[in-house]
């Protein structure tokens, strides 16, 4: 494969000037232009990421680590901030951490030790103590890690009363949530935000309530526990689309018919829910705008060695489909 | 947080020493040992991976390319490689590349600068002359990328012909196939094994082939030109889960039922098969054991120093479920 060195020697210009031709910036004498460029030609030279990375020396790393590679909501994440940083000639690498402490810190070190420019974390369990001492900008996605970090992050609280209200909305009168881990800032805000909507309720000292950990299987568990001890539940909000699609199958699975006898309204707007019969209805984040703007947040730390402290909170959606329905059966 | 020095320190004994206690190997006198266990406790030291790793001295780093990291095949696949790696202490990153062979050189280049020790790569675009002068190992998974690498993959020519076989045995006697991107081994190998089964067929001649990528939203497509030209087929191989899902939403679309008036078998054995309705009879590949497979063979590569060409075929495995139905009606 040919270089930008061999483009140089053959047209008998440096690899500056070559660069300059290439890039389209500073003055070039005409004939020097269309001499590089038959070198070009001659030589098959592909201007590609490769040389214009090459050229311009250290390759600059961004991570993005997310604690289940599993769920698609943290692939088609993981799209919009890859499409970024690669937009700003970044290379983009994903580690998965399973939310481990360890495994996150082991990660950090280890990448730290590769000259790693920055990460955005989704991440719920990293300690104070250390995210503190951190030496490279991080921007916490998703999840708010630390009160010191600059974070990108959905409206959950009010998305999350939202979709319940929509459930009273079409009728349901008994509804109940399957939450995500304890210990997640936005199952938290998820699970605050079905209390804000369903305290007042006289049904509420029932705690229609059940830990699904934002797993599939775990919220299979959880919605079969939930619909054998309550049967008149007939509203379902579940923190997460993955953990939906697990309740939907443990419904179907005792034969319970969604959304004629439950409807089922679910959180995060991943493709996954418009495959499954019934499709899912959902409270739908803007996942490729929060990427984005969390890799665009840390190339600006990165570049620009300014560390101040953003917040930006992205609105979610709601999305109509399938799996509820109006109960006077309209 | 305390480091291992902190402990050796406090302890008043060498780094070395401190590590042949927390990895007990080596003598240690007892009366040493205690007062190391003793200073870990006080210093609420925790040997953890990070420490391990530091410890080790620099840090080696695996990277596995997929092509896809939407399709949750490559996910899944990333799991068994990663667990492999993190057994090994290595640092896993993940790489995706959407099979532009452009963006994978950019990434061996970009991570050569960080040291990165081996590539386990899923691609079907790299070019030859390329791939040669590697000065890393390289492992090909689950596609042939070139005859000089090693390679771990599945039987994928025998296990279609084995899937169109069983369409033939439950009774369908118009099967049609929905291929992956023609540049990629396995779909190729893939449409042979149809081909394989269907060739001395009197309804050969009128082609039953569509080309979905590999992808969700173009299988969809496919699978409605093919349908919407030819309504006798009762019977669909997909070449992968992701579009046979594609394929199931296109049918069920157009009001036609699965497994009454058409069954649909795909490949791969994701998860995702296994939420849709119906769910997703499939040839399994062992996701998880091609992937500790890979990792395993590119990590004794990367520690032995040898580059002996290894190659590897699992066999893939029936699974039956909701998408097929005997045509008798049994």
């Amino acid at each position: 494969m040919a270089t930008i060195k061999d483009v140089a020697r053959l047209a008998e210009v440096s690899t500056a000037t070559v660069s300059r031709v290439l890039n389209r910036n500073g003055y070039v004498h005409p004939e020097t232009k269309v001499r590089v460029a038959k070198a070009i030609e001659q030589l098959n030279y592909r201007p590609n990421d490769v040389a214009r990375s090459l050229f311009k020396g250290r390759s600059k790393m961004i991570a993005l680590f997310v604690p289940d590679i599993m769920n698609p909501f943290f692939p088609e994440l993981a799209r919009a901030v890859e499409d970024m940083t690669r937009q700003h000639d970044y290379t983009f690498v994903l580690c998965n951490t399973d939310d481990d402490p360890d495994k996150e810190i082991a990660y950090v070190e280890a990448l730290k030790q590769k000259s790693l420019d920055g990460i955005v974390i989704v991440s719920s369990t990293m300690s104070g103590d250390y995210i503190k001492n951190f030496e490279i900008p991080v921007i916490a996605l998703d999840r708010i890690l630390h009160p010191s970090l600059s974070s990108v992050t959905v409206n959950n609280r009010a998305g999350s009363r939202q979709a319940v209200d929509y459930l009273k909305e079409i009728g349901c009168e008994r509804i109940a949530h399957i939450a995500g881990p304890e210990h997640a800032s936005n199952a938290k805000q998820r699970l605050d935000g079905y209390l804000d909507a369903v305290k007042e309720e006289d049904w509420f000292k029932y705690s229609y309530v059940e830990y699904g950990e934002y797993h599939f299987e775990e919220a299979k568990e959880a919605t079969k526990r939930l619909l054998e001890k309550h049967p008149e539940i007939d509203g379902l909000f579940v923190a997460n689309d993955l953990m939906g699609v697990g309740a939907l199958k443990a419904a179907q699975a005792m034969g319970i018919d969604v959304p004629g006898q439950l409807s089922i309204i679910a959180f995060d707007g991943i493709t996954l829910g418009e495959t499954t019969s019934p499709t899912l209805t959902t409270m739908a984040q803007p996942i490729y705008k929060i990427g984005a703007r969390a890799a665009d947040m840390l190339i600006r730390q990165i570049e620009q060695q300014e560390r101040t402290k953003q917040t930006e909170e992205f609105t979610v959606e709601l999305i109509e489909r399938e799996s509820t329905k109006r109960r006077d059966g309209s």
